[in-house]
């Protein structure tokens, strides 16, 4: 897809858009890390603001709903003392008959300096990009199957916390892989950042083999899958995004793949649980595993706001 | 409810949740109305902002939708120098079946500060205090039937302004008693600060007569209800909330309960007529009286800003 | 409409409300504009902020929807460092039968300096600024028909950019003129500002030949309206706004009076081209133009949101 032009750096191989983890290279990841790592304090202080945003218009283009996510991208630039403006999309202009380019066009000529986009078709975030004025900096909040690359990062940046290195590290991601713009993000950086083994795992419709050719290793049991592992990130059963065929039903997907504590001991003693909400409990995960102590899921969302903050201020202060 | 134990109190007995004006002392009362007079005044001057909760994040919970409510804690918030975040609940991912106790953990890790909840499930607002981080604070903005404890504040807020003193007073409450939680709020502030009567007034299927318990005097017709009263709170009818049976049509409520200035030469002389709003005008009062001198309908909506400024900064200044 | 008193001036002559273009002496108009120029700079600016309104409350009232509107005079609110509240009208209380007077008298009582009103029915911003308490601006944003004065300013700030001075220049608008508040306001400012000549141009289902009277030439042929024009304000075609009998069809209305590239040509080789937006593309104006050299559509927009900033703090900084 990144053939020969990489579009989310600049000809000085800065970051100028966050589009995909894929391409980003083991330094430019661990750059975003270690400038989140800065704003996890932010959060902790009396007043959480810095003033490293003041006066920037970031735009909120939520074309597919997901409050969760519009709100720690509009927490983490609020913190960036940025002004945040959140588009109605469903009910904008585009429902009068306007193309994507035009409406993106007119908000660039509002002088907006940062594009948060989620969109239901894979790529549209790279559409823009490539279209913006050169003062508009894009960052894909998921698109379609294919990319959620802050989800990504914050897992990164969860798993360097609480494992320090990532070399030597198994990491299972188990579930609804097939759906998953989670499960791509995390392999692309994974894989980059030195993981030693990356397995997905889950049942044949939801977890195809031909991902193997992406260096992972497919498990279609989740002893095996979790066998020995370090960490094991649960996805979320996406059944808004499933057609008849391919749904197993709730209660037999948890029978065969839902993380029970029981299950959990065939990971790693000190393995831990990850998962990038919203949480179906009883579905793909059992309660006691999600408020067990071996759960870092809150501390995800917390790294989530640190993580998106660091990925803002850097493509902004950063020239196309 | 609050036997024992009263969750809106920290162990110094410093108010950390405002959940009910029930279990509320006369001197936190006091200090809630002290406080916001001194934020009547800065809506007054020429910038109506104070840098108390600079830096820290409100959160608008609204289950049940309600703009105008929803906007006075915007505001009040704003005029603290908070970030406020307003989600839309229907759209979020409760709505993808995550709990609201998941939900409520996510804003937490979020590093939130304040959560302001709307719900219509009576008790809602306790749930979430029992849960969540010892850093944040609930403030209950309509449960059910159950408490809307800032407009039963602002309401004492507004009939201390013009009667300076509750000792002596007569308030009588018209109409929906049955639906009301401001009726519920306003009995319980009114009986602790020592107001000399309360009456609750209207048709026997709106006014049960099991309220008597609650220290009120029931009545039902309009002439006992508000003779010689100080204070006339009109509720709204709540068509909306009503079953068939106990619906009594608009036209033979405004006939029977209906505040008319005729009506309203009952009360004594310098009785103040109040409505926590939306009015229903010709409905449950003629609009002779919102819009006449004995009125302070629009005074209460300037007071209700200044009183969720008070309730916010105190929660806020106070540790769990 | 505005015989002897005009409601949008104080008695010393200041602007106090923007209702519409019409009764706006030369002077005014030209000193809105010139105010605009300042505030050009400031988006180009690395802090895109001015401290002009901090502390000041604006109320975004939009009882029709329009996200771009709204967006641009939200965007200049808060790069006055305005507080904005955006009320979603549609699930408010005037659902719940409250009259748009009494939602206006609250809003007020929570100490509102500017109301921006959008409106299907024209004049209700009018009715609006006659009930306002005296130290509320009202701002209209469109109502019905009738107006969209900061489009016919942004629209005269544009054509003076690039023109330098009205005397002498020949602007035609194109298209849905019954329809469109957006002509109505650039009618009233253009023979204020002195053009030479003001054409509208469209079949006669869409451009009535009563208008003469408003100082302007009736135009049925594309060729015949645009001939020598120095302007061409192409409008959006609004079928959302006609009814069966008026409508062209898409195509019908291209075929005689599509801007296309060829037809440009009949008027001055220097000639504008603009458009209010959202652009139907190929149906009033071949994509060509929108995307040529002669095109200022895009800089229309960056003008507006400088245009907005101007009128705010004008009306904010005269008394009633």
């Amino acid at each position: 897809m990144l053939a020969r032009h990489n579009p989310q750096l600049n000809k000085h191989g800065e970051l100028i858009h966050l589009l995909s983890t894929e391409g980003l290279s083991r330094d430019m990841l661990t750059h975003i890390l270690d400038t989140a790592a800065q704003f996890v304090g932010v959060s902790e202080r009396e007043v959480k603001k810095v003033p490293l945003l003041r006066g920037k218009s970031v735009f909120n283009l939520f074309f597919e709903n997901s409050t969760r996510t519009r709100t720690t991208f509009d927490i983490a630039a609020t913190r960036l003392s940025a002004d945040v403006y959140t588009l109605d999309i469903a009910r904008s202009s585009t429902a009068k008959g306007e193309s994507l380019l035009d409406t993106v066009a007119n908000l660039s000529a509002m002088a907006a300096d940062i594009f948060v986009v989620r969109h239901s078709k894979s790529g549209a975030p790279y559409l823009l990009a490539q279209h913006v004025a050169p003062h508009v900096h894009v960052i894909n909040a998921g698109d379609g199957r294919h990319a959620h690359p802050t989800q990504g990062l914050l897992d990164m940046y969860t798993i360097r916390h609480y494992k320090k290195d990532f070399s030597g590290l198994v990491v299972a991601i188990v579930g609804d892989v097939l759906h998953s713009r989670v499960a791509r993000s995390d392999i692309h950086a994974l894989t980059t950042l030195g993981a030693a083994e990356v397995r997905v795992v889950g049942p044949r419709t939801l977890v195809p083999g031909d991902l193997a050719p992406m260096g992972v290793r497919v498990c279609h049991t989740l002893e095996e899958g979790i066998k020995d592992a370090d960490v094991v990130i649960m996805l979320r059963l996406q059944n808004e995004r499933m057609s008849g065929a391919l749904l197993p039903s709730s209660q037999e997907f948890f029978q065969s793949f839902g993380l029970t504590s029981e299950r959990l001991r065939w990971a790693k003693p000190d393995a831990i649980v990850m998962h990038p909400g919203p949480i179906n409990r009883g579905v793909e995960i059992d309660s006691q595993v999600v408020d067990g102590a071996q759960s870092v899921i809150l501390p995800q969302v917390t790294f989530g706001i640190a993580v998106r903050m660091a990925v803002m201020s850097i493509v902004a202060g950063n020239e196309a």
